[in-house]
C-alpha cells in the first residue's frame, strides 16, 4: 500500500501529504514582502503550494488536472535536482487563486491525482523510467513542458539518461507523433541524470509511443538491477 | 554528542573536521598558477579552506564569527548540491590571509563554532528546516546572502522548498521585519529542495520572526515523518 | 571483484553494463525528429550511448581510448549532479559513427576501459578523489577538459571540494606541469562537491604531480572516516 497515513497539525494552512514525500499547503494572504520577493503577479493573494522530494512529471500532471477542476492558475513550477540521492527531480508548483477556498482545492486534487500519476514511475537501484500521459494537455504541462493546450501530450523518462536517449528513439519510431522537445543532464534539467521527450500528436499515437519505449525502457533497466517495478498501478 | 573524535594525519594544512563532514586546512602560500586558476586576488598569498557535505547556512555563520575574530577576508563560498542525498548544499568556503597564522585561526574558529550554528538545523528522513541569526552580520554573511553589515540578520530555510514558502510567509507576519532576500530551487540555490528568506532589521524582531517559523515548520516537517530533532543545542 | 555480473535483455541497441551503474547502448539509425532535438551532426545516424550514474572521469577516459581505437566522434559529453549520494557527477556520453558497427565497437571498448579507469579512485563514507592519467589525451579528454591532443593529460578530483583545492595546489608544487583548467562547485562543474584540477605536461611530470597529490588525499580524506581504499586497481 502507498499511500502514508496522513498526520495533521492543527495549522490551517495545511492541506496533506501524499507519496513522494509530497506536501501541499496554502497561503490565504501572502504577505506583501513575500509576495514581491516571490515574484507573484498582483492579482493573485491565495497561493496553493505543491512541493516533493521526489517526482515533478507526476505532480506536473497531477496540477494539470488541478487546473482545469479549478478556478486556478499555475504560476510558478520549479525543479530542485533531488529524489533523496536517486536520479531525477523534486517539484516546488504554486497554485495562484483569488479566492483561498480555490486554491486548497486545487491542492487537494492534485494530492489525489498522485496515486495515479506515480503508476507509470519504474524504478530500482540503478535508476528510474517515468511515463505520463493526458489526452488533453492543460496549462501545467504548458508551463512546464510547452505542451499544445488541448492536445494529447506526453513524456518519456529513463535514468540513468543513456536509457532515454534510447527509449527515446523507440518512441518516436513506434508511432507518428511530434516531438515538443528534449532535456537532458546539460539541458532543459537541473543537472538530473534523465534524458526526456516530450510528444504530442493524435492520442493513440502518443499512448502507442509511450508503450513501446516503456516496454525497452524496462527492459533495459532491469539489465543493471532488479526488475524494475511500478510504484503504484500503472494507468497507460 | 555531535563532535566527531578528531583524526590527525600529520600535515602541516590539516586543521581539523567537525560535524557535517567537514574539514578545515590551510594553505601558507598557494602556488601561483592554482592562485590564478581559481582567480583569487594577488593580496592573499595564504587561505584558509572550510568545506563540508551537509551544510552552508551553519559554516557560513561560522564563518561570519571568524572574519570578526580574525584579521582575514571571505574571499569566495560556493555552494555544491549535496547533503548525501539530503536536500540541501554542501559548502566551499576560502578566507584569504596575508599570513598563514590568520588563516589557520580563522578556520579554528569557524569549526568550533559549527557546533553552535547546527543547533536550530532540525531535520527528519523527509526534509530539514535550518535557521540562524546574528545581532550583527559580518563579511560572510554580506558576501553569500547580501546581509547589511553590522545589523541583525536571519535566515529561514524550509526542505521540501514547499515548506520554505510557507514559513518564509509566517516570519515576516510574525515581527517588522525587512526581506533582504529569497532563494527557491530555480533561483539563488544550485537546485536545492529549499526555500531560504533572508531577513535583516531590530535584533528582537528578527529573532522573533524566526522564532514563529521554526514553530510552525517543525510542525509541518513533523507530519511527513518523525519528529524532527535539533542537530545540536538550539541557539535562537 | 568489481565487474558486475552482465545481465542481457534480447535488444540488438544493448551493449553491456559495466561498474558505476553504466550501460552501453547503441542505435543503428536515430530517428530524425528525436536527431534534430538531441542536435546531433547530420553526419552520424548511428551513435554509441555511455552512460553511468557514478563517475564522469573514468567514463571520459575510457572513452578516450574507445575514440583512439575506433573510427567513431564523440559527439557529446554531459555531466549530471549524481553519484547516488555522493558527492560528484553521472555521464552522458554519445559517440558518433557512420556506421553502427564502430558505434558499437566504440562503447564495447570504454566498457571495457572503466575497470581500468576506476582504479584511482578511492572514497569512503565522507568523500572521495579520483586521479586520471593518459600518456597522450586524445579527443574525449580535448572535448571534456579541454586537454590539449597527443600531449600527456591528468586530472586531480578532491570531495569534498576542500580537499581538492589542497591536492591541485600539492600536484603543481610537486612537478613541472601546466595548469590547463580547475573546476570548483560554483564553476565548470554541475554543482558537484568537487574540485577538479586539469595538468598537462611532460609524461614523467604529470605523473608526478598526480602521485604527490594522492598521497596527501588519501591522507586527508582518512581524516573524515575509514581509510579510502581504490574502487578497482589502481593504474597511475
Amino acid at each position: 500500500e502507498c499511500k502514508p497515513q496522513q498526520k495533521f497539525c492543527g495549522l490551517t494552512e495545511f492541506v496533506g501529504t501524499a507519496i513522494g514525500d509530497t506536501i501541499g499547503l496554502v497561503i490565504a494572504n501572502v504577505d506583501s514582502q513575500v509576495h514581491e520577493a516571490m515574484g507573484l503577479d498582483k492579482k493573485y493573494r491565495s497561493i496553493g503550494i505543491l512541493g516533493a522530494r521526489t517526482g515533478a512529471g507526476p505532480h506536473i500532471f497531477a496540477a494539470d488536472e488541478a487546473v482545469k477542476a479549478t478556478n486556478t492558475e499555475i504560476i510558478k513550477i520549479e525543479l530542485p535536482r533531488d529524489t533523496k540521492g536517486g536520479a531525477g527531480h523534486g517539484s516546488l508548483i504554486i497554485f495562484g487563486a483569488e479566492d483561498v477556498s480555490d486554491a486548497k482545492r486545487a491542492v487537494e486534487v492534485a494530492l489525489k491525482e498522485l496515486d495515479r500519476t506515480f503508476g507509470d514511475v519504474y524504478a530500482n537501484d540503478a535508476g528510474h523510467l517515468e511515463f505520463q500521459y493526458t489526452a488533453r494537455a492543460s496549462y501545467a504541462c504548458n508551463k512546464a513542458f510547452n505542451a499544445p493546450i488541448g492536445k494529447a501530450f506526453g513524456i518519456i523518462v529513463g535514468a540513468p539518461a543513456a536509457i532515454g536517449v534510447l527509449i527515446a528513439d523507440t518512441a518516436v519510431k513506434a508511432a507518428n507523433v511530434d516531438v515538443i522537445g528534449y532535456a537532458s543532464p546539460a539541458g532543459g534539467t537541473s543537472f538530473s541524470n534523465e534524458v526526456i521527450l516530450f510528444i504530442s500528436g493524435d492520442s493513440g499515437a502518443v499512448r502507442q509511443a509511450i508503450i513501446a519505449a516503456r516496454e525497452v525502457g524496462v527492459k533495459l533497466l532491469g539489465t543493471m538491477g532488479e526488475e524494475p517495478k511500478p510504484v503504484t498501478v500503472p494507468y497507460i
